[in-house]
């Protein structure tokens, strides 16, 4: 039989699934904490709903196909579509604004370079129904919450924050029409991916006027908002909403994590407003989650319009920056106690034993193979259990057994009744 | 757009998360307790591996596809040839026996019919590399304290517990050839989805004799072990397997849950052994979840040999048993405390009080759209917080905000720096 899962997808043992676990569990906490509620959609979607407002990149890469009656399925590669289709069925049941999260793994059929994978599981977290200002910062908040809850400071990574409405205000003012400029921040989102050169050919092919691209370019120069500002008139609504929000951001206690950045625009069509992506700070690593507002997708699928804002948050690139960081990410143990025999005659009172244990909250490992005392403690510690209970004749003739610390090695006779308690005053690290 | 999931695939809004979320958790806590370690696999995978070993029905159920290079994959209507896969691949470094675990969503094409859905998450929970009877009792008391954990009692649910061995002995005893016993076994597991008679008929199609069908339907007379044994010779392997592990059941503290019963077979090919599953007490339902001893699998893959027990317990079934028993499943709380504002000014400190309950492990909605006293009232009961903390002017020129109790309407003036301590005295309910 073939060993490999299919190409791109991961499999996960145990040892890889301990990380995953507490990525998950850091994601649903923080989520918690900031008033979201969980909600999941199927994996497999209509194709028609997934390729309705995707981008042509996007549409390219799903895995599609068609069910035994002939209906056209996908694996999502995205979450969004999905909640929206949620979110409008049940309209006007829903309490407003609705802050709901899921962890949902997504599928695209990318080139297996750089060690892209062909799924990954994304946190999505969004605002559905406020068009507040303070609904961007929630969410900003929460995905600042959650990479220090994973370890990292504002000196490991940082998220930057642009405002599609401030380029377009810049755009505006070196005369770049209105219905010209969604093409051109398309462009603009593949800087750092391409050369400038070819960012300037690929302007000239999105019908920017060749004395324009230089000005365009020159956008990038801003550093900070007060050279933004001296862009676009003093009355810029982009300027005061960013203002706005980083000032909040002080109050809610994540302004470290956050940085204006012109050059966010974010690749996809749907954003309306303010957009974000989190790097590590060295710029070793793929964005680590991206979001924004999108105030028109809603009604870009046909449906009445509902301000919305959101991001969303993979399991790959964190890893790697994690991994980079030195974060330390070891696991807890899987095992806090083994419970072994010195002979098959000694079952019954190994499992009452590993029974009470359970019952106290202990992870209590049966060592169904590993009969007698060599090899039990030979497999506890290939387990890392830090205690062995040993049920062995001579003992067990006083009610008692083996109690053995394996980082000391030192044990001791416990009458039965007391196992619990003896590994309590003593708990497994 | 279209509003639906694609046939019988299901949406979980927040409040179908809430059980999903809770079974979730007793499944992985109960696993945990055992010594079970989490793997998990692809959703996907390769075609080829998953019909290798399975029944022609699940064949013939399978979402195949065809990914963009021609690879033949599937959506994976189990998880046991994953297992198996992923064993395989690192056979030699793993620790053996392997107590893994995962909670894995599979898809069935199956016809719609008594609200049977496409998909079902399924915890899938096995023992690999160890032949001790032990290892079948500790799957099995695994599945009884889960299912006790969920809230069910013995009087509620049972786990029926079979012997592949002995339902051969019995065939062998009335002369039903050795390899023609797999047949008559997968027609014997039809038994009360069919009638007897269609039954008989189905014994003929496997070429058993007209008089022997008689005789092998008479083996569900079987009440008890005591019947069973008079039917075997006083040596039986099986009898002697069962007695042992109900005498150990009953010692680690799971006897209650369990009986013996002759009927079930088990419609999966590959068992070998001790076999089982568990209904509500009074059938009202499919199984909760089965599962047995499968030593045999790995050599019809191709590999070496290596004994293994374990079980699937679906999220459907238990649903309705939960439903219909009436254990109480009221969930959680989503929201402890709703934060807001008087208006729009008090954002600032509106955000520090949010921080500083959220650091204190509460979780707290900020009220975006809710500004004033009527408006965050009415949301907070919507979303059914037990308080509110109200930023408003009068209060907060004495460095105050209002807390407010939802349930009792008392409400009161709190200085902010003691409003955690004012929170956790009478901590949400």
């Amino acid at each position: 039989m073939s060993f490999q899962a299919p190409r791109g997808m991961r499999d996960f043992y145990p040892e890889d699934m301990a990380f995953r676990t507490r990525l998950f569990d850091v994601w649903t906490a923080t989520a918690r904490a900031h008033g979201f509620a969980q909600y999941d959609a199927p994996i497999v979607e209509h194709l028609d709903l997934l390729t309705r407002k995707a981008g042509e990149e996007i549409i390219e890469q799903i895995y599609a196909f068609q069910d035994k009656s002939g209906r056209k399925l996908a694996l999502r590669p995205e979450v969004t579509p999905s909640l929206v289709r949620l979110v409008a069925a049940r309209r006007s049941r829903i309490v407003m604004p609705a802050k709901w999260f899921t962890i949902a793994q997504c599928f695209r059929y990318e080139r297996m370079s750089k060690g892209r994978k062909r799924e990954h599981f994304q946190w999505n977290l969004d605002i559905i129904g406020s068009d507040s200002i303070i609904a961007d910062l929630e969410v900003l908040a929460t995905a600042a919450d959650a990479l220090r809850t994973l370890g990292l400071t504002p000196q490991d990574a940082n998220i930057h924050v642009g405002n599609r409405n401030l380029v377009g205000e810049m755009l505006h003012a070196i005369g770049v029409p209105d219905q010209q400029q969604l093409d051109v921040l398309m462009v603009l989102d593949k800087r750092g991916k391409v050369s400038d050169e070819v960012l300037v050919e690929m302007l000239t092919e999105a019908g920017v006027a060749a004395h324009v691209s230089p000005q365009i370019m020159k956008i990038f120069d801003v550093r900070d908002l007060e050279d933004a500002a001296a862009l676009v008139p003093a009355d810029s609504p982009a300027i005061r909403e960013l203002r706005t929000l980083f000032d909040l951001a002080d109050r809610a206690g994540v302004g470290p994590f956050l940085r204006f950045d012109i050059a966010v625009v974010r690749g996809l069509a749907y954003y309306t407003g303010i957009v974000f992506e989190a790097f590590d700070t060295r710029r070793r690593f793929r964005a680590i989650l991206g979001g924004g507002r999108y105030d028109r997708l809603f009604e870009s699928l046909g449906e009445p319009p509902l301000p919305a804002v959101g991001f969303g948050f993979g399991d790959v690139v964190i890893k790697e920056v994690l991994d980079k960081t030195g974060v330390d990410q070891s696991p807890g143990k899987d095992v806090d106690v083994c419970v072994g025999v010195f002979d098959h005659a000694h079952w019954p009172e190994a499992l009452a034993v590993a029974g009470a244990l359970r019952a106290d909250g202990l992870h209590v490992d049966l060592a169904l193979g590993a009969v007698g005392p060599n090899k039990l403690f030979k497999y506890a510690d290939r387990r890392n259990a830090s205690r062995v209970v040993f049920v062995a004749p001579e003992e067990l003739k006083s009610d008692c057994v083996v109690l053995r610390d394996m980082t000391t090695g030192s044990q001791a006779a416990v009458p039965i009744p007391d196992i619990t308690a003896a590994i309590r005053k003593q708990p497994p690290d």
